[in-house]
């Protein structure tokens, strides 16, 4: 049964404090969230999750086998090693968009985003893992090298790239309450809800006729986001392989 | 006089690398390339550089002060220390978007991104750093934290944020040749040609109209990136305490 | 019952690498050094392990809870985000130098640290952790900061110390089969068998005698290191406390 | 003219902030301390200097080329991306050891290293960097794979290593004031004043005859750590192939 437990990851008050009292260096802020961004993907990782960088002030996690402690132990390793801290909130649905505004809704309820009295929030549900399971679709662009990378200007590439995976995003959340990220290259990941080959296939239609960008995906299932994401690459390998534009490794065990 | 120094970033045969012998876990590499675009933020950032990360195995950066041996050091401290090498090839304009196109012209030409053999490629033109400037704008959204952060779902915000920035880069790119990326939060930064305050009016403008989300910038020049981009935050700054949408710390000894 | 077991870190062949096609610059080999080490003290610390720098290439941990397949995945996280790669061998015993002395000729048996052909070597005896644990001193210099570092020239000091932990370290190995390691500041960690209070003091009072350096020690007990690791340090703030020499908590579950 | 600037790298009040309010987990103090050194180690290196570790909580560094402008951006950086703060002092003289002394009593005088009120010290006398020039010696220990690595267990080859070194950079400072730091593996650094190879050749039979512990090194000149230190890695690569015991790659321009 798929079901997910998604995990917001906020820095508490990070804009007052990238101005306070200058404007600090953008080449430190960016430092600290790419490294805060990679401290948190091992964190997190080690315990089969998946962060996603999104805004780096507000990151997005699947945490399926992360109990309240492992995200106690999380924001105690930030509170030690960075000059900020975080707050973390939980959701679990059977939608990964509803998991996620609930997770949202609970740090919402216990003060802004800017609020400096308002710091490592901590809470929210979470979900048995054994009775549940993760989807992960895996997409990328068909050709992304030949007929991007290696012919247009990086910068072009870039914005057509984002502009495929602006307009899979959008149908994924709006058609399936899916969460939808981008994750370097020409790579797109998606948190689905328990979703058959033809959402796949309608998915890959709609952005060939919106955007005109070919996509094909791989699509795993599995206890956490790491077990459904290594099953989901390797079926987008079988797809680079057979030309396939979709492939669903069904596992039984969690079907 | 406003004139911009481009480097792309490519790792060499990357998209390969991640998938053999078997598809690599994908937390190692969200935590490669986001350390590896940490490191890149501080090498070329110590000479007053930017760099953006944009898909990670292609990054952009601004380097009007470093000369081709400060960028032979930044491939070899790379080499160094990661599993990966990456190219670097530099294009020269008044327009940046035409130094990026010279700068990817450049390393097409020397093979493709998925070519093994192809690695560490280095040369273009460079500036005189004295003749030269930058122009930096730095916008962000009015109200990010009241109106969207603190009241919507985080994917949501996620991506309003991002078809706010979709629709201005898009227009900077069509109208004047710059480059825009987002930096994180609500923040975006774009590296443009030489602007007068009646074109990032207009940007504001279209912004609002299309996408509905309202922007305000503040802009500075330097003869590095961090110059200028501290100029633009501090006329960000300013924008936050008076509530203009548009402030341009004009510096004559550039202009 | 104090029973540990070592894991020997050591990168494979990392001497000619340093100098191949020509020395590499110290700064990047430090850079790769201590950051190589703070992945492992992550990657083994996550499971409750702790890891010890000793000379950088050879790196030795105490890998209670961590079985060969835990030890495959931290291999494996190695290779995917450096240059160079990490075979990693384990010994247990009640004494903890036996339990290395086993990790390392286990190595030895595969190959030298500068043969090009032996990389990644993995294995050794693990240990059921539900039936051993770990007993760790903490020791530190009384009046470090008021006697030595807000005194004497920071070299000297760090001579000083330096010469302590060498007493110290070779009082617990020839006594004891102990393992002890500097881990910053004046903070010297013990990995010992399981000792009583006559020995500690005897350690103490062998340091003050040889080298005129006043210690005093918190030891803890617990299934890893990290939980054996944090009952001394709490112990250690009870004796800055109350001024005793020697504190430890004694936890029958594990006597 | 061989004239070094030391620079004395000290975290302010780090030792209560370890413990308040308990005690901070060791994996986290490990990863805090080694990572702060790997960015000391390029943010000084990034102008030529070089960073030893020693405490962790106290580094040294050669930073001939730095000024106090750029010790002052150090130390923002540091303070943008860490919990903790550091205070930078300096000194200058023929003889490293004054160097480092006046360094460390200019930071004594600012008050307590454990004293929370006392905060970013900056100060201390600078170089003209283009009167004064480092040398570097560059030790390692013949046949150490061959003769320790391949053939001691792992802790006793750390403490012969450590061995050799101690009496090594106790020679060097008590009859010439060089300060001698261990970097990794077998290798040992000098930052000494201007020696000629007579003093290099008793400093090796010194450390023989007490430690039995066979050393070469090589020697370099240059404006800063970095070019100094790479001219002694080439000339000890010079001995490694020649069987020299002590190369001096003597540049008349800096004697």
């Amino acid at each position: 049964m798929v079901r997910t437990q998604l995990t917001l990851v906020q820095i508490d008050n990070y804009g007052p404090w990238t101005v306070t009292p200058h404007p600090r260096p953008e080449v430190d802020l960016q430092t600290l969230q790419s490294r805060l961004y990679a401290d948190l993907s091992q964190l997190i990782g080690r315990d089969g999750g998946y962060v996603f960088y999104t805004r780096f002030d507000n990151m997005i996690a699947v945490t399926n086998t992360l109990d309240m402690t492992a995200h106690e132990r999380i924001q105690e390793s930030v509170r030690n090693r960075y000059p900020v801290t975080v707050s973390l909130t939980t959701g679990v649905s059977d939608r990964p968009e509803s998991a996620l505004a609930d997770a949202t809704e609970r740090l919402q309820a216990a003060g802004s985003a800017q609020d400096g009295t308002r710091t490592e929030v901590l809470g929210g549900e979470t979900i048995d893992p054994d009775a549940a399971g993760v989807q992960i679709a895996h997409f990328d662009v068909n050709g992304a090298t030949e007929r991007y990378t290696d012919q247009l200007s990086a910068f072009t590439v870039y914005q057509q790239i984002n502009r495929g995976y602006v307009t899979l995003a959008g149908h994924m959340h709006d058609a399936h309450g899916a969460l939808t990220f981008f994750v370097g290259g020409d790579n797109v990941i998606s948190v689905t809800p328990d979703l058959d080959r033809a959402a796949f296939e309608a998915a890959i239609e709609h952005v060939k006729e919106v955007a005109d960008i070919d996509l094909k995906v791989g699509v795993g299932h599995g206890a956490t986001a790491t077990d459904a994401g290594m099953e989901a690459k390797e079926a987008l390998e079988h797809c680079r392989e057979t030309g396939d534009l979709v492939k669903l490794n069904a596992d039984p065990a969690t079907h």
